[in-house]
């Protein structure tokens, strides 16, 4: 945890909070945090700042918050294929800790059904790990996450509506096109990128990601595991993008 | 699994060996391959090719190898202070898939000291991982593995010796360098990375890594975690070197 993250609604009219449950443990048990301290923190969805500890008591920690910037807003959206339930939590984590603003969750012809039914899949289960990959990262920005059971009347009937930033990607191990070769994405603006389940697309999910503005890229001749292409290609698009 | 790894020690002179165990139930059972398959192969440490899939029996599934091509040798190294048992499993894998050649464990100041007793520090165990990483990459180079119990006499004393590639990068979310700012590895040599434990490198660790040649990287003024910041930092190390 390198950042407490507040929620707005724990913070009264002078920017105290008292904090309880997980993030209070970590205070004592692992930060060992005494009163005085101060500790980098951050309102969800709100500034970043500084947590002054001002007593520890049996009702939890006592601390006072002093916000001191406004973090940049990110438009970056992640298009996920539901992976296996443990591999699903770990890749929210993982999204929020690499600056993704949305997460895009569906079902595509490879995705086995039974994990649909899994609690990885509750909205209380992806905040819990969305939480830990912001304060895993210093970010406050909670992404928001959408759920599409279907493929084909999301790409068709729904994608305009999410209004996605004009690059767009998909991850697909045959594309002929490696990041080393892509041109950046805009400074200015998001990126959408898709990364399909474990065994891959299908062609027909390609073209209609195609058709509809994603430029198919391969981070190599070697497929990765979905985990960790979402890391390897988030950080190249990043760096393309940091680099104009 | 993308790729059959074979043993050399397992073919015969006519090129066929048995395949058991994990490989030979997930030919069965989740490929479903039938006898005259032909699929994607490989020995470890030698050739990429084709198995053709002569016979499924009660002791195994016969295969015939016909070598096709050797990939060309890499030569990159990741330096890894040993995470936590779990973690360091996922690792290993993602090194493997990612194209290490070599992965030197030790252990830093904040690497805890109860996490090398564990089985996952059993040469055993490195090896089940290193190779599910080949298969999924479709690789063939087993990295070598390598733990120093301490990290002061293995850099005073052993790093010459482990001839380690001139470009040498340590990650460090301090860093003043920006991935984003750097010149691209040689293309035509590897690079080391380093990577510490979650807690971070102690201000001597990195001055001594920094004073081998090392250069501290940044991937931006986001930590990630371990496991994210090695697939994230290979990823645009690797870009950088494929755009020269």
């Amino acid at each position: 945890m390198n950042l407490l993250l507040l929620e707005a609604a724990e913070l009264d009219a002078d920017n105290r909070a008292l904090v309880t449950g997980r993030r209070e443990r970590h205070l004592r048990d692992v930060l060992r945090a005494e009163v005085g301290a101060r500790l980098r923190a951050g309102v969800i969805d709100g500034p970043l700042g500084t947590a002054h500890l001002e007593a520890l008591t049996a009702d939890g920690a006592r601390v006072q918050f002093t916000p001191e910037r406004h973090p940049a807003p990110v438009d970056d959206v992640l298009l996920l294929a539901v992976p296996r339930p443990k591999v699903l939590l770990r890749m929210l984590a993982h999204a929020a800790a690499l600056g993704f603003a949305r997460v895009v969750l569906f079902r595509t012809w490879r995705v086995d059904k039974s994990w649909l039914t899994s609690t990885a899949m509750q909205p209380d289960a992806w905040r819990e790990q969305l939480l830990l990959g912001l304060e895993q990262a210093g970010r406050t920005q909670l992404p928001t996450v959408r759920f599409f059971d279907r493929f084909k009347p999301m790409v068709e009937d729904q994608l305009d509506a999410l209004r996605l930033p004009a690059h767009r990607y998909v991850a697909h191990p045959a594309a002929a096109a490696a990041t080393a070769t892509l041109a950046a994405p805009s400074r200015s603006s998001g990126f959408a990128l898709a990364i399909g389940p474990d065994g891959g697309w299908l062609p027909y999910e390609v073209d209609q990601l195609r058709l509809r503005g994603f430029c198919p890229i391969s981070c190599g001749p070697h497929p990765l595991r979905t985990e960790t292409a979402l890391a390897v290609l988030t950080g190249q698009l990043q760096l393309l993008r940091d680099r104009r």
